[in-house]
């Protein structure tokens, strides 16, 4: 570190000093902190209304759009969301010091794989300021120092809830660094810059922003990309289950990620879905694409051009295509989707089979909602994030996203020229 | 894809098409190829040393020195060791299909998390022609496509090679790009841009080579940077134990990543361990660069400078530095070391635990060589590299590093609405 060096390189540069520390932090201190962080929310409760109530006079003064003001309300109801989520986190069991694999090398030389945090998390998160005290307390279990970058119009609220966890933090033993906000733009391209003290960046938000900070980044990046899902309706299907998990993966939530863009319908059964399911989508104000064989099917639908296969429209649109086969379905999916979740209905377990196994998502679902992929829903406890990426974590991320690993070797005196040389052999064995 | 891409671009998007096929072999599919590909380079073999001779005369036309002309010999010896190597990668447990875990989320709604391969690996390496048989079996074990660039000093036996176990492959039903082989510089670069069809490059090579990769590409990078491993002897070591585990540390492979760099003495010790050390050392032709407490100890030392403690020498040489107790050892590894492979010498257990939780390394060892840090030492069979990376994959890396999972959801029409209206709540319950 250098004299010159800005005021955030400098922060993350402290939180890297103190992620060591942390990172030995026993389970009982981290849970304790969480505890401890329930407390403080609950006597600062009136205070955090009240900054709240500044940025939201704040946000429609400046005529920012109300679903931005939605988004930015963090009263009673949100405080106890946060609070019920801080009291589920500390009943989850420990991410930290699992032993992934235990192995004897040889007599007296034993491997042990234990998880660890993985250091320093930067999270960069748009406005709803929930976020912020999810994250903090997401990075608290898992032994992680965090470096929180919120959205300016939340900064009010932020600012109390960031200096009340950190109180609550260090009250019960956690370094100074386990938790630094920084509140400009220019401070977050300077973030994005901290490659040494930085182990990882979780951007929230949406695409563009996501990739925004991946392009402009060194450091490794944990966010999602598009999610472009499918349901394929192949000839074996039960129309029965097909129509309602088409709508559900549209209708259920249709801005989130895990919705369904494109419908894919076997030619054999394609005169048999498409009716009922374009009167279900209509009743739910779906608008339907389709190529020119949906519309000889079902008229007065608007044609799809080849950009709707790669589109992720968040909104009440579907595109649909008839294929001739679950091949055709496999190479649509792979080719213009993103690997985020994918769905076949089908009541042949073959196919059922061909399609999980030839599809390249992070979640692929048969005879089920495209929605279903969600931490929460996957069991998972708190969610970090969704992985697009193929490398670390993938799909719905719970805490062990927040997690690495060590190899932590203990030995007697053992050197490696014996074995080199023939002295000694290797007699591995796992320990249970 | 567009016709004006270019040919390296077309063959990684070729191979990324082929993937996910080559994903979905079985086992024996993939067992059955490496198999096949041990036969092939039987029936080749005087072809391949053949090449492999063309190889080493155009080096030594070409003045190339001796260490990189001798890594190129690729005689009947490395085959054999080749061809053991690929004995043993099909004895190892499939890395494919494993199931992580499996979960009920509710009735008939039942999660797996499997793993699969990642898709499409680039893998650069610099002279040894031994290196594309290793990787290329390996990639076949994990249902892998690679796109391979070799060192353009071995050209020919590089393309032998290839097309003896691309030509294995492909006769026993593997896709055509599940193995491209690259050839100029110029190729390089257009596959470091290649991030819609590679994903992940794993570079074999110099540090400043595996930097120049990290640099210059979008791809997730599976390398490691440098290797600036310690030794900490504590007050409560026993130094017989000490300097052998010195000595092997550096001396048993001094160019390797895994071999020690600095030695940190603790005050209390430093008189009884640096003359013997010292001894042992100049035995071993072994440079000392120390500090002036050391200097005091055992005169006619180099004085060790700043620069010293963040190098990797690869070579003859160790620093060396008295601290005055665990904690400074535990502070100067995190703060110059390359968190690669660490040690300290003690029969303490307190301090032993503690070092191994504070230093921040991919592994961390007690009363043993560090040159221990090495995939089939660990037990882990073929090693894919050792990665100072902390995302996906730690340390040494084996098969698993190949892999990814993906979540596989299995329902009979489930939908999200009824959890979301409370008509149906989640039981989540492990399956075993």
């Amino acid at each position: 570190m250098n004299t010159t060096d800005s005021k955030v390189k400098k922060a993350a540069a402290a939180a890297k000093r103190d992620s060591f520390r942390l990172a030995a932090l026993d389970e009982r201190v981290r849970n304790g902190a969480l505890a401890r962080v329930i407390a403080t929310l609950e006597v600062s409760r009136d205070a955090i209304i009240e900054e709240n109530e500044k940025d939201i006079a704040a946000a429609r003064a400046n005529g920012l759009p109300d679903p931005i003001v939605k988004r930015l309300k963090f009263d009673g109801g949100k405080l106890d969301d946060v609070i019920a989520g801080i009291h589920d986190l500390i009943a989850l069991p420990d991410p930290i010091g699992k032993i992934l694999a235990k192995r004897q090398l040889d007599e007296g030389l034993v491997l042990e794989q234990a998880t660890c945090p993985i250091g320093v998390v930067g999270v960069i998160f748009e406005s709803r300021p929930d976020a912020l005290a999810q994250i903090a307390s997401l990075c608290m279990k898992s032994g992680n120092c965090a470096v929180l970058k919120g959205g300016s119009e939340a900064k009010h609220t932020n600012r109390l809830l960031y200096e009340t966890i950190h109180a609550a933090g260090t009250e019960v033993g956690f370094p100074a660094g386990f938790l630094t906000l920084i509140e400009s733009r220019e401070e977050t391209a300077e973030l994005l810059g901290c490659h040494e003290s930085i182990d990882l960046i979780i951007p929230r938000g949406s695409n563009a922003f996501v990739r925004y900070i991946m392009e402009n980044s060194e450091i490794p990046v944990m966010g999602h990309a598009d999610g472009v899902c499918h349901v394929y309706v192949d000839k074996a299907a039960d129309i029965a289950k097909a129509v309602p998990i088409i709508r559900d993966s549209k209708v259920q939530y249709a801005a989130a990620c895990n919705a369904v863009e494109t419908v894919l319908v076997h030619a054999d059964v394609a005169e048999t879905l498409l009716p009922p399911l374009e009167r279900e989508l209509r009743v739910n104000e779906v608008v339907i694409r389709g190529t020119q064989r949906v519309r000889d099917i079902i008229a007065g639908v608007e044609a799809a051009s080849e950009d709707d296969w790669r589109t992720e429209y968040l909104d009440f649109i579907v595109s649909v295509k008839v294929v001739d086969d679950a091949e055709e379905a496999i190479d649509h999916i792979n080719r213009y989707g993103s690997h985020h979740t994918d769905c076949i209905v089908t009541e042949d377990d073959e196919t059922a089979e061909k399609f999980m196994n030839l599809v390249d998502s992070a979640s692929v679902y048969r005879n089920c909602s495209t929605r279903f992929a969600d931490g929460f829903r996957y069991g998972l406890g708190a969610e970090v994030g969704i992985s697009t990426g193929k490398l670390h974590a993938r799909g719905p991320v719970g805490l062990d996203g927040l997690t690495t690993y060590k190899y932590r070797l203990y030995g007697d005196g053992q050197i490696v020229e014996d074995y080199a040389e023939g002295r000694r052999s290797f007699h591995f064995r796992e320990i249970e």
